[in-house]
């Protein structure tokens, strides 16, 4: 298996180190082929690395940053007074060709705005734009974008965000042919904002793209279509939401079946089958897990960036490294690329 | 109990008078105390009360209207020609006094429009809004608006509905000095687009408003604030959105626990026991179906006016029928004119 070096922005997230150190570990004693770049303090980082094996330790590398972007930071100024932090030269690390893909939980706008700048769109693309994946009941997945790069979008960037979409479903899910939609507030013409309209006038007359109209929020999970396209602000809140939708139905699954003054009146062995059926409902609904699926790709880059919840824990972030390997594995950017220049022969 | 009589618009929804005229009997089976006016074409609706018990026949009067705006229509060309459809009739019923209030599945921009133009809004309202009571997981409720009637707000019209929502929490819900917070896509201050920023700036010097500041869509189930006010575009794919998960997540357990080739392999008593509590869990979770809360209220005018979903079935019509009368019961659009005139002294 060929080396891989990913460098991860250790500082970033909402729990900076506390996190990004132990799923870096987590990820390496999966993955004898990786090696990653931790990027950060060095006196934050080396306590963490005290007592790891040195078989871990020898495809680890601390790369100094002396500051952090705050999570809470303006994009614009964060990014004026980015040198020398994690985020930063964590990307610079792909710039350099030292590391393959980065992956940070830190402040999106800036983790945005930064990549742009440092490893610049692909041709054809005005702005990258934030996948997911998103697995769905029939239990395949749908691309979902834009989930939050970009708070306003006109309709050009809409249909950038639909062939983007639709070369990943292709390129990753393995999709032929896959069917675009657009998320609207209903399914006729006559509904939405302009934007929304405007792409919707441009997709249909784009024969590469296998345009099928609008759908609503609810047709998110049901699988109806392979690339479902929004702007960030939309993308956002609608990710959110059904994450904390089911985040709440595992977590009540979890706590089981009965109230607490009910578990206490049944007999052992109903309260053991209870338990094992909850089990087994939790598993089942396991690939709808958020920490499942985390960490959404900057697509629309020559590089590959992966930008983890903030909130993510050690095995949510561990996703996140996943998802950057299997994007470098499969060359995502180039491919996204190479596809562009016959979908989009000429931007408008 | 004093009478309450109800216009309903018949044709309207995705079904029309097949869900419409069943569910208006089944409101009436339950309220004595209730009339409607089944507003839409008497060769329609005649034959569907053919068999209907004389008890209940005596509570209904079919008004004739002779035409139906269509779901796809746009609001605009709709509400120019509107006159003689059952929606436009159903609302002149309450203009006139013969109805305290009334219900509709059809077309939510034109309900909207002609709302405005026939009951107009409350004094120190530019715009009404889409408010509906979702149940969250603490087995309370938050009000959330705007769900879909105006797809773009500036910063004043969310100030407006954040006053609107904070009443009817107080109101309704019975909660004093209730939080009310804007859904953005994270909770540091700038996040989001201008239109939030500005009306979070306006709310913060409310005295009279509990602001608690930005709220993302995975708080919009955990009962962190008993109102969340969003755009009408962000609110209907959120809600869509929400449904969507939640239907999902009660078929699946409505389908068992196991696959079908694990099923077959279980003895009887493990079946029936997975069955029996795979009913406590849809039990559990049943108060978070879409369908025991259906309808939303068109809040902001002289006058209640529900908005039932398009595909309401004949349950959920049921519901959006039985909202209406609670509106009325409280005296919702008087209560919350009579605050808005100590709330907003005076508009900006």
């Amino acid at each position: 298996m060929t080396r891989l070096t990913l460098a991860l922005d250790a500082m970033g997230g909402d729990f900076g180190s506390c996190v990004t150190v132990p799923a870096a570990l987590q990820a390496l004693a999966s993955h004898p082929s990786l090696q990653l770049l931790l990027v950060g303090d060095p006196s934050a980082l080396t306590p963490l690395l005290a007592k790891v094996d040195s078989s871990l330790l020898s495809r680890l590398e601390i790369v100094s940053a002396e500051s952090v972007i705050a999570n809470d930071a303006r994009p614009s100024q964060a990014i004026r007074a980015s040198r020398g932090t994690s985020m930063r030269v964590a990307l610079e690390l792909i710039k350099e060709g030292r590391a393959q893909a980065c992956v940070s939980a830190g402040n999106t706008g800036a983790l945005m705005g930064l990549a742009k700048l440092l490893l610049r769109p692909i041709e054809g693309i005005d702005r990258p734009a934030l996948v997911s994946m998103l697995p769905h009941q029939q239990h395949g997945r749908t691309v979902v974008l834009d989930l939050g790069a970009n708070v306003a979008c006109d309709g050009a960037m809409l249909v950038q965000f639909a062939v983007m979409g639709a070369v990943m479903a292709e390129e990753v899910l393995g999709v032929s042919n896959p069917r675009v939609a657009l998320l609207n507030i209903g399914e006729e013409e006559s509904k939405g904002v302009d934007s929304i309209r405007d792409a919707a006038a441009r997709l249909k007359i784009t024969p590469s793209i296998n345009y099928i109209g609008y759908l609503e929020g609810n047709e998110l999970l049901t699988g109806k279509t392979d690339v479902m396209v929004c702007d960030g602000f939309v993308g956002n809140v609608t990710l959110k939401t059904m994450e904390g939708v089911v985040r709440m139905f595992l977590s009540l699954l979890k706590q089981g079946s009965g109230g607490v003054g009910e578990r206490n009146r049944q007999p052992w062995w109903l309260k053991w089958l209870g338990r094992w059926l909850q089990r087994r409902l939790v598993r089942r609904f396991g690939h709808l897990n958020p920490d499942h699926y985390n960490g959404a790709c900057l697509l629309g880059l020559r590089g590959t960036v992966i930008k983890s919840h903030g909130a993510a824990n050690q095995n949510a972030f561990a996703v996140a490294i996943e998802q950057a390997m299997q994007a470098v594995q499969r060359q995502l950017p180039e491919r996204i690329a190479a596809r562009l220049k016959t979908v989009l022969p000429k931007s408008d």
